[in-house]
């Protein structure tokens, strides 16, 4: 190693520090306060760790966890963007310079794989990356769940949406979205989506 | 799969949602607040990812990122230990009960794995787990670094407290420990800790 390499390393390290301070939509499960990226993407990390048996397709867990430990890191410049709240280019064009500034803090080998790695979960294209995605959309389902509506009710998300939103589920894992649907169905059952 | 397994699962991951909640005597790099060990094990996994390479033995990666992400779960019942603070006895059976009762949730595989995790992790012997405590204790040293002091200043830590503390660096990571040595040297210079 260069002394050069690890100095970029350590610069990366601290300026993703700043990914504690980006606050998510939906509370924690207990409702106190709001997520923060940093730790959900640990908490899917950990999923990813646990669940990766259910995946449709046989996955490479390393490959999943590191796409879900860097898949929001974009955020830092570009923000939390709300499933239900997208805007299209310019949402695309913030992350994109994002993802080039931050990634390009590191050593060009890791700044390459790092954004490859972005692109990829992006791209919804292989196993990993579908997997992931179910993951990624099954914590927030939870928290609302039991918050009795969480996000949902605070922006009037409706039982169709958020069905809709997670049907994408299915391509990583059947199963995730078999119990997925029986979350929402209890949902709705029990009046968590705005009237 | 069975269906039980999915559930202990899933009740497992709802329930590490506490690991959120539990506050570390560290502040952000910001100083804004103090960290929690859930945005802390994500930081790490990220750090493990990136400095492998730095690693005295070739390490697998994937086991040092499991170890990471699992290290600090007993925390959700036995509280965060202050590296400085350890009250040995009632802290280590403290940790065991966590551990069995936590980790216990799963499936009795996984149970298991990540039970197995979290010894290696605390009996150092291994590569994984010699790296992985290096990373574990260079981040709150930049974290108090960058504030000037941190909890060295709040709760009175000495130079020779940090360099002491920190020295089990060097059996995971030569460079890594090399470079906290210029940081715990500048630190000194600069009057960040108490006199």
């Amino acid at each position: 190693m260069t002394t050069e390499t690890f100095a970029a390393q350590i610069t990366f390290i601290m300026e993703i520090d700043r990914l504690k301070h980006v606050l998510r939509r939906n509370p924690l499960l207990d409702g106190s306060r709001r997520e923060n990226s940093a730790e959900h993407s640990w908490h899917l990390a950990m999923m990813a760790m646990l669940l990766a048996e259910h995946a449709n397709q046989p996955v490479d867990v390393l490959h999943v966890v590191k796409i879900l430990l860097i898949h929001d890191i974009v955020e830092i410049d570009a923000g939390d963007t709300f499933l239900y709240d997208r805007d299209g280019n310019d949402h695309e064009q913030r992350e994109q310079r994002a993802a080039e500034r931050i990634f390009g803090l590191l050593p060009a080998t890791q700044r390459d794989e790092l954004y490859t790695l972005w692109r990829e979960y992006e791209e919804l294209e292989t196993a990993e990356s579908q997997f992931a995605r179910a993951l990624d959309r099954l914590m927030p389902l939870l928290h609302n769940y039991h918050n009795h509506g969480g996000t949902w009710q605070e922006y009037g998300i409706t039982h169709d949406q958020v069905y809709q939103a997670n049907s994408i589920m299915a391509q990583g894992s059947q199963t995730i979205w078999e119990y997925a649907q029986t979350i929402i169905a209890d949902a709705k059952k029990n009046g968590y989506f705005p009237t």
